[in-house]
């Protein structure tokens, strides 16, 4: 049976316009729908439209095992191909497109042209500068960045950076309500938060396998059977203040402070991925794969990340 | 009733030596108890025993959910002040006194006289060389680190450096035996692994807050509400490998590879916590703790660290 009443939005926004339906587009328009929001998707594609479906049914279990508004319903989005016109009456849009400027400057101008100045238009962007996204609108200060992280429709984060005051606390809001854990940037650095902090743990990951302090799977196991498993559940601040006893952070910047500064002294620097190093790196990796293949790794993986965030939801906190 | 079988021991250990008795100590002593072995604690403090009591039994049913050997018995340990007399009969040292040369190179020598050459002693050191730690010995090739990770009865990681090919072979087969996650480093570096990626995380997430980029709580929601979780899954190594889609870790590093070395480039080198650096790291942490004491977050993080890893337990794989 059809539902009679529509159900509640989360905030003002009722319509959200995903423009640009690649993997991310498509996970996008998955997480909306699970908290009752109409999407339209554009794509310019012909194949966009059946990859997002296959998509969001791919994904509607585990959504609703997580929490789907009630009412949520899988099939009430709509493919058009022309991204203005897909804007239409949307309270909020997420733009994936290609990483390149040349695209999204292109893009996004469209899209500014065809929307009322007080809609957000966030950009899933993780290379490209926010204080670039803009050139060309009339109104640039809603365009920002509201980063994703992989997958999207499961990952809470989303880092929001750029755009002016109103459209930072818009895209706040908007995106606590999908449920989601937004953070905001006030400077804008290449990478964002997240990739710069994991390109900074992978960096060393890579020199200690590199020079042969480990293998592949003894480093990746370094992170997963250990500090990994805590940054499932605090941040590395927090866990630091913990290390710290009853004396908390203070305690333990004093107390545990000079040995850090001895690791930051010792930690490489590598500035390039030689050819040896990718070659040690993919070698590596295939063995601690063991013959699983990709489709099975990503199933394992979407498996122990709903039933972490079920853990978590349900925590008495 | 009490059992009339002794419980199956790992390998053919059947009595574990648990050296100094601090948070550390007493830890390693539950999770061996849990995994039916018989224990003797020593410890220079009269407060230990007491001390060690109230912590088996606070670890204990946290130990049993996760899976005891059966008919594994908290109460099968007992103190003994005199460590040479302690390891008298123990198949396994495990050793966490404090971290300076003077205590371990004074103590293990006293070990290594009483214990017949076969038995492994293992270090919890975090920040000792293993290379130093048998310096008096008779049979230094047996003193090896073992370092777990806090919570040690928790955390399954176990990084293994130094020693002789024979001590590394059963120190692994030790620890894989009473349920951990044991790794090998081929060479001494300081920190070893985790430490290390750990403190190269750190490093650029507190010159990110110094910065004024973002504030404690969000950076630490870049990990615990991003990567991390993906980290408490897989290390980061098979997390890219997954990012490669179909062509893994190769299509990876040659399409993301510029990506990450463009971060690279960018990233922060401190090379000391400032006075500056630190107050807003504190001042940042109260605030993102907002009122919760020690006690209360280290609960939590108890409380999910359980349930983790008894998804991952009965994950299908």
């Amino acid at each position: 049976m059809p539902h009679a009443e529509p159900p509640s939005p989360p905030g003002a926004v009722r319509r959200v316009a995903v423009i640009g339906a690649g993997t991310i587009g498509a996970s996008w328009a998955a997480c909306f729908l699970s908290r009752g929001l109409e999407v339209v998707v554009s794509d310019p594609s012909p194949d966009a439209e059946s990859a997002v479906g296959r998509m969001i049914d791919a994904a509607w279990p585990v959504l609703q095992r997580l929490g789907a508004a009630p009412g949520a319903d899988p099939t009430r989005w709509r493919f058009e191909p022309d991204p203005a016109r897909a804007v239409e009456g949307a309270g909020f849009v997420q733009e994936s497109a290609p990483e390149r400027y040349a695209v999204k400057q292109a893009l996004l101008p469209r899209l500014d042209a065809a929307l009322p100045p007080e809609v957000v238009i966030a950009s899933s962007s993780s290379g490209l500068l926010a204080s670039r996204l803009g050139d060309g609108c009339r109104h640039p200060g809603r365009v920002l960045i509201g980063h994703p992280f992989n997958p999207p429709h499961l990952i809470p984060l989303v880092e929001i950076v750029g755009g002016d005051p109103a459209a930072r606390q818009a895209a706040l809001a908007f995106y606590r309500a999908v449920g989601k854990h937004p953070i905001l940037l006030n400077k804008e650095v290449p990478g964002h938060l997240a990739n710069r902090l994991q390109a900074a743990l992978w960096r060393e990951a890579a020199w200690l396998v590199d020079q042969g302090v480990a293998s592949v799977a003894d480093v990746d196991a370094a992170i997963s059977e250990g500090p990994g498993l805590r940054w499932a559940i605090m941040g590395p601040h927090l866990t630091f203040h913990l290390a710290g006893g009853r004396g908390g952070m203070e305690h333990f910047l004093s107390h545990l402070g000079p040995a850090l500064e001895s690791w930051w002294a010792d930690l490489s620097t590598p500035a390039h991925i030689t050819p040896a190093m990718a070659e040690a790196l993919t070698r590596g990796v295939a063995e601690e794969a063991a013959g699983r293949d990709i489709e099975t790794l990503e199933a394992r993986r979407d498996r122990l990340l709903a039933g972490l965030l079920a853990l978590r939801r349900d925590d008495p906190g």
